[in-house]
């Protein structure tokens, strides 16, 4: 908006779906209700590895109450090509091999066959008479034993990618790669001072509430209808219509409301599953995962084990950073160690850097994305080093952090040069906080520090703004609403319009009723889609200015519209009074925007928590936690906050008591919410938020995405603030009281 | 499209809805189900004319099971304005005294007071239970007897519009209007023969299976939601809205798939009534309505007093015709005699008339459009003395008609100049047609012809397109499909977009989801949404010419796209190759379309029938029935055919069987399926048609509108038919057995 302030951006107006959530009228996956609708139940596999020998469902097919029962013979076989899952891609071989297992399973809670019948209970206990006999194989489990020659082979065909080439390279690593900037030799050469650690990660998930349901029909006509609680519709159909070898246009995805997501529901599991039991048995076919399946058979975040060394000159300038880097993909590959290395020393301007990155199969579930998938694991082991050295350099760990700060024109370690970005802004934030300053007394308590950063994606949008008689306009989109983005994306609608944010009526439509928009993922839904938006509303007013120059016989370029009013000369006409005028100037007012953004700069953020060790316990309590992030603009504060709020709330959880427990034979031993010990309101303190404001230049109100950075800085902040408190640095996740207390003794012993 | 024949437009493929429809699968308005519905009831008058003394709900809102009680009380008293009603208007006071009756009631089947309950039946219970003290009026039920001064008063506050200006005369008349052409005085002395009669039809019902049903939710946050059976989603949301005393946005409309209309699924009934009932237990309300309520209580076609004077020279050519019509409104003033006074004479260039018209309100129900409303009265009352015309002059009907026919120039009665019409192309085909030559022999056998017109309506439409990256479009509209426009207007798209009409997905969306688009109604849908899918999808090609300029570095001058492919110098690419890359061009391609074009020229049909009559028994047998009707350019013959063989079944009902039947008191004593007699596959031959194609030069595919015109000829067809068979005319409708037994006997003494 040239030259003056924004009326509504930066204001926090109540939701626009505020009301059917708190009155529980919203409608999630399971809520869908069809005429004539059965329920799904998917058998999966007791072993995390084994050949299929047989399958025999002949006997659950004759139970009462069964109307079909699916195994991967019902899939097709067609050609492989590559689902772009936002984290990555996935061969649509693998990602049917994830949804119904061919020949092998690969992890214990893979899909093998399912049932429709008239309940879910009946459908269950049918699933139970499908006689599976197995050749169980040895499983690997563990991210640097994969790795080796002698390991067992999770995937026979998996050739290992390497410096974007494929190899001839049987393994289990599906790609191995580089970044270098500088000289990592001759950097750590000028060193003063050099670090270098190693650090594990283990499993976390999502750990969203609404488990994955999804409802299908394949209709007569071969149209293949879905309901489902989902990120994104038009990836949803995307992979849903790949794997069963349709068009995509075949599919119709109907997102519903989602109960948090996190990364965890971009990929389909049940989907094509329900869909192919309801092409069986020609009804609707509701399937919806138990917890325990969600657990073993979606995708959490991946295990890590990473080595960084780093090196620093006595004056405070870091001269060189070495990675190394192994991320667990689970059964099949994905990319997520690649945006760890872009994102591991993101917040430094370094000269010399190399990384190298392994993605690594395993025999556990397939890994997704979760919030800055990549990073949170990255961060922990970097910002450790980082406190470390400033430590080993009698440095305050801000002032370091700033004397290295990333700034405009820095180069990232994949060698992206910085546009305007907001790192210096967020150190400059935390350190000149009150928390920073506010003295913590008594024994056992520590303060830690640590900075985070997600590079955001851009990717494809689309709106479409209609303008009602009374002078309010419908905005239809296509990114499903996870956090509040109906209210953003009207809102930048809104300001362009010259409405209040509640004259926007916003529509998440299925995939049938607008064009493509990507996932709601990478924090690209308020920037991308608000872009979308602030076209389509800037298309209305090209063609009211077009009307009103009817009405007033003027040309249209001598119309000119500020503030919700449209004028020329001395006449004037607000938006309202044109839009009744519609239909006599040439009919309704319809405007479109699509954009397709590279993604830009990127997101920091930082983390200010103060933490007490019990050293009889080893339980550490969060005393005081403070979130700072550069949201660019900020569309809706409340919303950004909201996200600083969620995102340290997931980092505590993730850096102190989320993990899966394996048995020796894979078996994921704590897949209930009694025993995932997620944070509850109990264990988190009330998050102090800071936005720092530097707006993104590209965009046209200077909006970053802010979903992600926030959940970075937690578990190194807490670390070094553990560290702090008792004096010993742990180098592993979960820092739950076993481990402080095992750091205690080997640092006592 | 320029220079070369159509690819899609003149095919017959398979309807998009037609899987849905033959499958069962499709939802009509009782389908909905929402969780917590209630379901609603309507009290209704006893008397067709009483003053309401008291309501006395208490006892109905203590009744167990009962969640709420409306009554006019609940309404708002809000600002009255005018509804569009595409029949004319209506003050929204009337409307909303329709819809629950405050001081008054009007018709036996008004309705008074509603109840919703956790059954329909609880609620049903509960409403006998609501104690009406009523003050019997005597009613008016005759349009002679209600012009009459000393005539009971309908609407105390009714005022006569004369001549389109507002008197303070009070009476039943709503509206006086007249047509002049010419002298009618020195045409008639310039005619040989002069023939005047008087005609009678009484009210008939559109005779749609699927009930009126309406669902409401009036949300905590104000906003409210009706999934109802209309044939008009925006207009249902407006009426609703002015009735509620709300802006229009604050109601979102979603149309279910509708079980025949036929102009009776304009107006709203149910829909205020289930949102104050929704309003007030805070749950969705569904209400149906009972098969006596919908002949009872929505809207029927006038019953009508006609009486025409038509004079003609020795020559054949007609030089004047006077019409003297009144049409019962029913209980509220609606503006058919207009329409029936411009299609009487519309397909004759006559130089002389005078139309005097008059709408009258009586005890009845409120009447509402029915296919081509207010014209099949006219065109029997006109088309008989036409008939009786030619047989006085000695000439062919045909040719007669022929003579005397409107061409491009001619003017309307209202005063309209035809643009390129084909009423001379429908009677040539009537002329050659086989069934015209064809012997008929046998006792009590006759032939007869008609013609009627019907003016087409055009109104605001709204499209957008967006492109699938499978080379496949979706197209939203927000026009109702009644009758396979989802097709029609898929097929305009597909015509410019060089694709295949199933490669379109076309989705009727709610009034949230695309631009306003007037009702299904008129002819108009596509004509009119035909027309901005055809500009939606060339807002697509021009986009689309752009991305290929990107990729090819050229001019977006320099692309041209023809039968799918688009090409610069040695250059192409499909439709499809491009629709792939939209995404590296900038993101995705969505196009708009609104229109809001004036009515054209319209349409005329013709009808040949054969009838046999049973001298014994009155009884009319149709042997053969031909339809003839300009379409324009026959977007899908298929679907014009369907209209055609519709229009001729509902017209031979109306001719032959079909009545409401009144007690003196003003109850309707045939108020169900069983008693009010529409025609089965029984009584109607197989329809043969032509289509006749004169495009509608305004319209880029030359369409003109098909659904009406051809229920106009039939009745008129028929009457002249039986008097060639018995040699008696039938000057009132329908001609039932005991009326031809009657006329015999009356020609017989």
């Amino acid at each position: 908006m040239s030259g003056g302030t924004y009326r509504v951006i930066g204001t926090r107006p109540i939701r626009h779906d505020g009301a059917d959530k708190v009155t529980g009228r919203a409608l999630f996956g399971a809520d869908v209700r069809l005429p004539g609708m059965v329920y799904g139940y998917v058998l999966r596999s007791p072993y995390a590895h084994a050949r299929i020998r047989r399958i025999d469902t002949s006997r659950a097919e004759k139970h009462p109450g069964v109307l079909a029962v699916v195994t991967a013979a019902d899939l097709p076989t067609g050609p492989d090509r590559l689902i772009d899952l936002v984290e990555g891609t996935l061969p649509v071989s693998y990602a049917r091999a994830n949804v119904l297992a061919r020949d092998k399973v690969l992890y214990k809670g893979h899909a093998v066959a399912a049932v429709a019948a008239v309940s879910r209970h009946v459908a269950e206990e049918a699933a139970r008479l499908i006689e599976v006999e197995y050749e169980p194989l040895p499983p690997v489990l563990d991210v640097l034993e994969a790795m080796r020659e002698d390991a067992p082979r999770v995937l026979e065909d998996l050739r290992m990618r390497e410096f974007g080439e494929l190899t001839d390279k049987a393994g289990n690593i599906g790609e191995h790669f580089r970044h270098v900037l500088g000289d990592v030799e001759k950097g750590f050469a000028e060193a003063d001072v050099i670090v270098e650690r190693e650090f594990r990660t283990v499993m976390v998930h999502q750990g969203y509430l609404e488990p994955q349901s999804a409802t299908a029909l394949w209709n007569q006509d071969g149209r293949v209808y879905i309901w489902t609680t989902t990120q994104g519709a038009f990836s949803a159909r995307e992979a849903t219509a790949w794997i069963l070898d349709l068009p995509v246009s075949q599919v119709r995805v109907t997102p519903m409301e989602v109960g948090g997501a996190f990364g965890g529901k971009i990929r389909v599991y049940l989907e094509p599953v329900a869909a192919l039991l309801s092409r069986k048995c020609g009804r609707p076919v509701q399937i919806t995962m138990p917890r325990r399946d969600v657990f073993e058979a979606t995708g959490p975040t991946p295990g890590t084990y990473i080595r960084v060394k780093m090196g620093a000159r006595a004056d405070g300038r870091i001269t060189a950073a070495q990675v190394w880097m192994a991320y667990e993909t689970g059964a099949f590959p994905s990319g997520q160690c690649g945006f760890g290395a872009i994102c591991i020393l993101a917040p430094y301007d370094i000269p010399n850097v190399l990384i190298d990155g392994y993605d690594v199969v395993v025999n556990k579930p397939s890994t997704a994305p979760y919030r800055a998938p990549g990073a949170t694991q990255a961060a922990f082991a970097a910002e450790s080093v980082v406190d470390e050295l400033a430590e080993r350099l009698g440095m305050d760990p801000i002032e370091f952090r700033l004397k290295n700060a990333a700034r405009e024109g820095s180069r990232r370690a994949d060698g992206l040069k910085y546009q305007r970005i907001g790192c210096v802004e967020v150190l400059e934030a935390m350190r000149n906080h009150p928390h920073y300053r506010a003295p913590l007394e008594g024994p056992n308590r520590g303060r830690g520090v640590a900075m985070g950063y997600w590079f955001n994606i851009g990717w494809y949008s689309s709106c479409t703004i209609s303008v009602n008689p009374d002078g309010t306009v419908n905005l239809v989109e296509g990114s499903v609403d996870l956090s509040g983005t109906r209210t953003t994306i009207a809102m930048q609608a809104a300001e362009v319009l010259g409405l209040r944010p509640e004259q926007v009526h916003p529509v998440v439509a299925d995939t049938d009723s607008i064009g493509p928009t990507a996932v709601t993922g990478g924090s690209r839904t308020t920037y991308a889609t608000g872009w979308a938006a602030w076209e389509a509303a800037n298309d209305v007013i090209r063609q009211m200015k077009q009307r009103a120059a009817l009405l007033w016989e003027v040309d249209p370029e001598a119309v000119c519209f500020e503030h919700g009013v449209f004028r020329s000369g001395d006449r004037s006409m607000t938006f309202a009074e044109l839009a009744e005028r519609l239909e006599e100037t040439g009919g309704p007012v319809i405007g479109r925007g699509t954009v397709n953004p590279s993604s830009a700069g990127g997101s920091f953020a930082g983390a200010i928590v103060d933490v007490e060790v019990d050293p009889e316990t080893g339980k550490v309590t969060v005393l005081r936690f403070t979130s700072v992030q550069d949201a660019g603009t900020a569309i809706n504060p409340t919303a950004v906050e909201g996200q600083m709020q969620g995102g340290s709330a997931q980092g505590i959880g993730w850096a102190l008591n989320e993990e899966y427990y394996w048995s020796p034979e894979g078996a994921m031993l704590n897949s209930s919410l009694l025993d995932y010990r997620e944070p509850t309101a109990l264990d988190v303190p009330p998050i102090e938020t800071v936005i720092v404001e530097v707006p993104e230049p590209e965009h046209p109100f200077g909006v970053r995405g802010v979903g992600e950075a926030n959940i970075v800085p937690p578990p190194a902040a807490i670390a070094n603030a553990i560290y702090r408190a008792i004096g010993v640095r742990l180098r592993q996740l979960p820092m739950k009281p076993s481990a402080v207390l095992e750091a205690i003794w080997s640092k006592e012993s």
